[in-house]
């Protein structure tokens, strides 16, 4: 489960801008400042199964929207190369391996652009 | 012009999956396979105005989409760095600097991530 909420958090840092105000404002008191349902009905004047039903179909739009950008899958290959660069960087010495490596991670990542 | 049309296609590879199946068929038949307004109407049995609108309101789209998301903006920062990381990484020796150089550029793309 909190993974998904990892999930749904990294998604939505990247997709918000596409969803509506009301979306946004919802998920960001469900996800970020973790109020309840019951919370959030409270703060709108709406039934809590209006907040689950916001939040569902909202959630459904930024899965939809990775399934079609693919953002999420990028970023994450994208970090896992550069952080392996910065490790590689921080070693004492760059032998003749380290720059072959550092190149093919260079190259990977332009590639995928 | 060259520059516009530049633009558009990179925004069109990068947004395209969130357009309207028409929306995409029109763009690609106008700015990647070149054909003419007259063309593209004749090949949907619409008039020219309407696939002029069509493709006004698309790139209307694509733009918006840059503005919510700045995805072309992310690109072209992370290839321009790349493509400096790249370089370094040919020169027959790395020298400190070089190395520095390379952290500082890693670092940048990891921030922006």
């Amino acid at each position: 489960m909190l993974e998904r909420l990892n999930r749904v958090n990294l998604l939505f840092d990247i997709y918000g801008p596409l969803l509506t105000g009301r979306q946004r404002q919802v998920l960001d008191l469900y996800y970020r400042e973790d109020l309840s349902l019951g919370e959030i009905a409270a703060e709108f004047g709406i039934s809590r199964q209006a907040v689950y039903d916001l939040i569902r179909r909202a959630v459904g739009t930024l899965e939809e929207l990775e399934q079609k950008l693919g953002l999420w899958q990028y970023f994450k290959f994208q970090q896992e190369r550069l952080v392996e660069a910065e490790s590689i960087l921080q070693k004492q010495e760059l032998e003749a391996g380290d720059r072959r490596r550092l190149q093919e991670l260079v190259h990977e990542l332009l590639q995928k652009l």
